[in-house]
């Protein structure tokens, strides 16, 4: 597990950028918000997304108040964003969908 | 549904204070910081508490990193602490317990 390096970002951060995730300002992390329909959609969505997260041993910092997930990823053991992110980065994209 | 009295407060909210709850700064809510032994055990704890939530739709405000949950409860619509605040913070305790 590694930083990803500049072509990396380039390649694989734009369409989450494009997709509604965000840097977050002085840290080399991401953030989206996520709005779904009720409570009951938006913890089904974490439901997914925790299975996943301790699959990977690769796990959120998220908030959570009725319909609505903020969700930041960064890898603490590289001080940054790695594939990790990413991959779980895409997975939420296609899984927020479902709800 | 409405606002806890002050004699309400003082005998249902001081067990909660006297478990680690604690009252907002500059709002009528309550707070609780819990520690787990892991990811798992945290969102195991969460699973149980949104069920709850979704039973009484009263849905808690929290955040949460790995084995770290934090918990805001109050009542949007009384603009405070209502019964329900009690009866979530107090199965939050008694759950919590089991992991």
């Amino acid at each position: 597990m590694a930083k990803l390096t500049e072509q990396e970002r380039s390649e694989l951060l734009q369409p989450l950028l494009d997709a509604g995730w965000s840097v977050v300002n002085g840290r080399d992390a991401i953030y989206k918000e996520y709005l779904f329909a009720d409570f009951n959609s938006a913890f089904s969505f974490m439901s997914g997304v925790a299975l996943l997260a301790e699959k990977l041993n690769h796990h959120p910092e998220w908030f959570n108040v009725y319909n609505k997930v903020q969700v930041t990823m960064s890898t603490h053991d590289v001080g940054g964003l790695s594939a990790k992110d990413i991959r779980m980065a895409k997975y939420m994209e296609e899984h927020a969908n479902r709800y």
